[in-house]
């Protein structure tokens, strides 16, 4: 076991790494040939073509040169540092502002904990002094010294550890109140301050009701010109493009191969580009590249015409889904609301996503599929987090040097030497379980999927959920009790519900000093790789390396990403829950977790600051209208939508949890030292603790889930004043198309108007910078005359949304710290009167 | 151990002792005496002044002379039948036919498993015969030789128990689905055919905020002016009135004793009544009772005239509660189903219940508080269900012999007799537990009430669950498992999850004997006790003799009460719950309670048809006014509201969760008889059961919750068609006013106007028909005029809405069997266009 120096040397060789890593990243970021993976952004809006030269030389190109440069590369810190939180919301939305606030709601809880404990457990602990007399029988580590295994058993120093608990869980609720609190308002504050977005209009209606004679478009105008006169204003069908859209893929691809040709063309004009037509261009005909592409996007653009024709035109591809909207936010606030229909399982309304928010393929689930989709993925996710291990382990068997001198025998001349041997041995199974891993969010992202939720946003949150209990299980639970998941479950389940959390209370203070390295190794370098933005940059030069073709391609190699919620967050979770497990039992740890928030919320802010320095940001109509295939899944929480903070009531809810673990815990804990006294003392926290939840949950969910009539009504009045006369229903009007075909559009329109061979300069021309521009210049305007599928962002957030906010946003500072008490409630009801 | 025909014998004898009950019944209910006990209402509807006398002699009086009468006792048993279910509803409401339908439920799932489970499971159970071989060892009785202990450990005849299992399971769900889908139709049609009531117009609000400056109802009308500007139309304040209510409970009492003395002057004018004046008229000075208390009247009255004043008037008595009215069922749904404020505790919404409905007293709690009170009643019922034997322990440990020498000496002789002794000691102990399950319900429903529910319907349902859960552990689990409540939890905290199942499994099989002969003593003798209508026939000669004074106090007396919803569905699923969990283990145990379903069918039946031959029967405004104090709590739930079956969801609930005991016990028991391979076939049936459930609860439960817009808009439109100039407002004005406030009008009207002498006489004169007559022709018009309590109710009710209902039901009996197919929808859909 590792002794108080192994940790601290350990704690200076990652400080050392992460410093490491941060110079790295200095060295790197100001390379020309890393320009694309640390600047992406300007890139994406225009600002940037090509990468900046300190000089023109063969070896200038790639490597900066210039010296000075090199001195500068913790500039950056302070400049983090600098930006204000209505800053942040202006320039990465409210989504990365409330981020921001989960690392300084753990510096918040943690900080003034830790001081405490440090300054009284710790003492309790060492004073006792039991495991110096039991040191000739157990190895015993020096954290445990320190930690609560140090005490007694039936000794009444427990009380102080019980003391903290409480004092603990006290702080840790009233942080959580303030916290929620604080969010809420915010986000309240931001929808209040957005102008005119499609989905505050609109309401999204599933399950409409087959009418035989009439169409599903009738159905629903019949149905809310009647059950909501006053206030229906037009609605937009939808349409099963699934089919369609994989042409439009294909039809992307061909295109890029094509530019491809055209541009190798023009670099060496005497040499025509020629390719094959069989598998792969490995073998069959050669021809004529650049003549067999046109003919290919030719035949494709006639397919996808009559496609196009069958989905508008074929009422079974019409799905039972609409969006409806009306001509104020208080209509649709109440029409999402309320149920509509005597069956509840028709014309089941909600709020709107945005529509870059909207899972198109997963609107056209009828609602009992749903129940069952649920149940199965139920029993998957329980089957996942429960039995991973069966897969890998087989993986893992077939992994091994047997199978790999099976596979290729030519190699066993290598691997009998004995290090690679030994190497190769340690290596495979780990690399099955490293896979197994590195794939697993995006596995529980399709499991999402399936499950059948609209709005992107949702489907993350949910994966993000998912991943929480995998590593809830897996990680803490896995490490705490040894073997696999599978054999903790059995185990519990031939365990009197009493004794569990005595089994793994009593194994948590051996388990201290695993986890102080976990947090320094996955956490603090996690961290300093986040900066790093390691992944992408391997990525971004394999795929240079191999795929880019075109510039096209270029742009597409970038990963912009932002934050990844879906896996940030649970990782996050799990400190929360080791700091607020160990607090009262090994307050050591606490130090590390403090740090690992510190330094993590001071990398976020850089990030958030550094990729969105220009300012068209949060929703860039390129990266949406390029990658919306390929890129959606991939790491572009920010990019696709702005969710408001949507994901607060399940970080406030996780951390609960956590603390309700660490009250089982303790129980098990004391309950294992004979300290029986101290249980009817504990079993009251946990009681307050869930009414304390409940409460919140009544008080603050809601603002998360619906929109208030109150709000929406000021809102409207406000507009009607300002705006007396616009024209609701034009704005509306296809914003809520499928995106697929107002690109389909371009396309048909391109083709059949301007000859083949201009089309092909045309189409070779629009790099992205000149696109946006061209959106500029236009007026909004319907299907017909647009370019890109990105129109519809085009049409409300030609300035960003969180722009729009920022100006309100200070206008408002002064209301900022603004409370539900009567006065100014007053002051905000009659101001519309 | 029961052997078979011990059981036989004990079956023959219940069966003729409520063959008994039905002659004692036959006789009793025609004795004069008995006439307000068997037919209240008809009393209470004025239909009957005094008992029916056959002859007028003295014994005429109190007995039935003719003989002709005794023949026809069985009379009632064809009649009951007869009634069509649209009868029962126009008859007794929707409630009663719904409960009804429980019964049917019961006999729907049972009697063809019966046959399957008899015919199939029996002969394998027989055929296998361990236990003769076993017989020496063990007492063992016949039952279980027809039960699954007869079959051998490993033996491959399980299949057919599971078998069994499944298709039970099936059947039990589609007939669960017929049924909840039959009742929310029928509670839809209800609603749909129900005449302008005041609740459809109107919605509660809770915790209106506090503003500085303005008064509750500006504060009201500002809010709702602005966020309702369309269909708000008027509001009606709440007063604090419950310091009042109880002086118009003190008053009550003196003018009874007032209408007493006056009733015994007349009857002896040469002799003047005298009383004390001191406690319980025991002492004190001696004075004339008439006028003495015609003075203490007078004081009372001025007295709450004052009260009156500072109730109206002081704004701190004013709750910050509103009943708002909406010109539309639309715009009150929309308002109901919404979220008003962005402060989600404040500007709480919700359908308002019916005026009769309406639990006052618990209107004015704020909303943290209810968060508390519900946490506080969470930890008392707990405590209450597993520890309810210690405090009846402490009275038993008190109330035994030892104890009652040292409170009654002079009984020491007596209590010396052995066989008295022996009856004490067996009989005291037994009497605090009965007085304890008397008392019970009651408990419950004050523990619902401090929830903090405001209607009187969500009370008695929330006191059902918790009466529920008291009976599941401590007589479903307490019988199988012996020991109280508190033991079971502990061997449970410390037995393995796996293992509880098998604990209880194991014991299934044994105690068939003891709930066959439950079934038979608590529902056989039980039904028989209801119909014979018991417990009101003892309480009201008790209070005939002891606490009647006038002809009102008699009527008090009499208790016109119906089903004990309360007590009677929460018995009712206890046996749900014994018949799904023996179909698979003991099927012997079904025919017993089929019969027991057939036989209450047939007595509630009668009850219902009995308790309603008069045509003004669900609301009759006496009874409200004159009981609203002192018998709301005891059993009035026809008489005080209407729920349209919102307890179905409940009773579907615990069918359901009987369904998975069933199958968790199943699992339990087989994996004792190391039928390990039947495990995994199992456990798919409780995630189908939990699925199905869900299904369910999206499909249905909705209906039972919310008011569909779409249901609202037509009933809107039809009525605006028919009745195009109607004054809303007027109807609206005071339907909400606290009651007291109504019948405190007549009060101070008559005091004030009248002499005293006159008034006098009005009150006596004023019995119950002639009160309600003069509502008949009175108009309807504000509270100044109005003389009772009742006014609401007349108001909207003048003829019940279950008669309203009635003429609407048979017009649409064609369209009963209604489903949502799009055909009928479409039908319905464009009728209003």
């Amino acid at each position: 076991m590792a002794t108080l120096q192994d940790i601290g040397v350990s704690a200076l060789i990652n400080l050392f790494g992460a410093f490491l890593f941060l110079i790295a990243f200095a060295v790197l970021r100001i390379q020309p040939i890393n320009d694309r993976v640390y600047f992406p952004k300007w890139y994406l809006t225009g600002e940037r073509n090509s990468p900046r030269r300190s000089d023109r030389t063969l070896v200038g190109k790639f490597v900066n040169l210039n010296y000075k440069t090199y001195f500068t590369f913790l500039n950056w810190m302070p400049q983090a540092m600098k930006m204000s939180e209505s800053e942040i919301i202006r320039h990465a939305g409210l989504d990365s502002a409330i981020f921001l606030r989960i690392y300084t709601l753990g510096l918040k809880i943690f900080a003034p904990v830790m001081v405490l404990a440090l300054v009284v457990l710790v003492p309790v602990n060492v004073s006792s002094g039991t495991l110096f007399f039991l040191k000739k029988e157990l190895v015993v580590s020096n954290i445990d010294k320190l930690s609560i295994s140090n005490v007694q058993p039936k000794s009444s120093k427990f009380f102080f550890h019980i003391a903290v608990e409480y004092i603990f869980t006290f702080w840790a609720c009233f942080m959580l109140y303030r916290e929620y609190n604080n969010v809420a308002i915010m986000r309240l504050q931001y929808l209040a301050s957005q102008r005119r977005r499609p989905e505050q209009f609109t309401v999204v209606v599933r399950n409409v009701p087959d009418m035989p004679g009439h169409s599903v478009p009738d159905t629903v105008d019949q149905f809310f010109k009647t059950n909501h006169p006053e206030h229906y204003l037009c609605h937009q069908a939808v349409y099963n493009a699934n089919t369609y859209a994989k042409l439009v893929k294909q039809r992307a691809k061909l295109q890029r191969w094509f530019d491809y040709y055209v541009l190798k063309h023009q670099r060496n004009p005497h040499k025509q580009p020629t390719c094959r037509t069989g598998f792969l261009g490995l073998w069959g005909k050669r021809v004529d590249s650049i003549e067999y592409y046109k003919q290919q996007i030719k035949e494709f653009d006639h397919n996808m015409s009559l496609e196009r024709q069958k989905v508008l035109k074929d009422s079974k591809l019409m799905l039972p889904v609409a969006f409806v909207s009306f001509d104020s936010r208080w209509g649709a606030a109440v029409c999402a609301q309320t149920q509509q229909s005597k069956n509840p399982t028709l014309w089941l309304t909600s709020s709107a996503p945005e529509p870059r928010d909207i899972y198109w393929q997963n609107l056209a689930i009828p609602f009992i599929s749903l129940t069952i989709r649920k149940l199965v993925i139920g029993v998957s996710v329980f089957a996942l987090v429960f039995f991973y291990m069966i897969p890998i382990a087989f993986v893992q068997s077939l992994a091994n040097l047997e199978g790999l001198d099976r596979v290729a025998p030519f190699l066993r001349p290598v691997t009998r030497l004995d290090f690679i041997k030994s190497f190769l041995q340690g290596f495979l199974p780990g690399l099955a379980l490293k896979i197994f891993l590195w794939i697993l969010p995006t596995v529980l992202l399709i499991m999402s999927k399936i499950e059948g939720y609209i709005a992107i946003s949702t489907l993350e949150r949910r994966a993000a959920a998912k991943y929480y209990y995998f590593m809830l299980v897996n990680v803490f639970l896995g490490s705490i009790i040894a073997g696999t998941a599978f054999q903790q479950l059995n185990s519990f389940l031939h365990q009197s519900p009493s004794q569990i959390p005595r089994t793994i209370g009593v194994s948590i203070p051996m388990k201290a000093t695993f986890f102080i390295t976990y947090i320094m190794v996955d956490g603090w370098a996690g961290i300093a790789g986040e900066i790093l933005r390691l992944k992408p940059l391997v990525i971004f030069h394999l795929k240079n390396m191999f795929i880019v073709k075109t510039e096209e391609d270029r742009v597409r190699a970038m990963d912009p990403g932002f934050v990844d919620f879906k896996e940030t967050i649970p990782s996050l979770q799990l400190y929360f829950l080791l700091g607020i497990v160990y607090t009262a039992v090994t307050p050591i740890l606490l130090p590390f977790i403090l740090i690992f928030f510190a330094f993590a919320y001071l990398v976020y802010r850089h990030q958030v600051r550094f990729h969105t320095q220009s300012p068209v940001v949060s929703n860039s109509p390129l990266n949406f209208g390029f990658s919306w295939f390929t890129m959606q899944i991939i790491n572009v929480y920010n990019q696709q939508y702005e969710s408001c903070g949507a994901f607060w009531p399940h970080v406030h809810g996780r951390i609960i949890a956590s603390l309700l673990i660490s009250q089982l815990l303790l129980m098990g804990l004391l309950a294992s030292k004979k300290a029986a006294d101290s249980t009817p003392l504990l079993i009251i926290l946990p009681i307050l603790t869930l009414s304390f939840h409940k409460y919140c949950k009544h008080r603050f969910e809601p603002a998360f889930r619906q929109y208030p009539l109150e709000e929406a009504m000021a809102k409207d009045k406000l507009e009607k004043e300002t705006e007396p006369e616009l024209n609701m229903k034009a704005d509306l009007a296809d914003a809520y198309l499928h995106p697929i075909f107002h690109s389909f559009e371009k396309e048909v329109e391109l083709s059949s108007s301007s000859s083949s061979e201009k089309e092909d300069t045309t189409h070779q021309e629009e790099t992205p910078e000149v696109r946006v521009d061209k959106h500029e210049t236009q007026s909004s305007s319907p299907v017909t005359e647009l370019g890109t599928p990105s129109h519809h962002h085009h049409v409300y957030n030609s300035t960003s949304p969180a722009s729009h906010y920022a100006s309100a946003y200070e206008q408002s500072s002064s209301q900022y710290e603004y409370h539900y008490n009567t006065h100014q409630y007053e002051e905000h009801e009659y101001r519309y009167n």
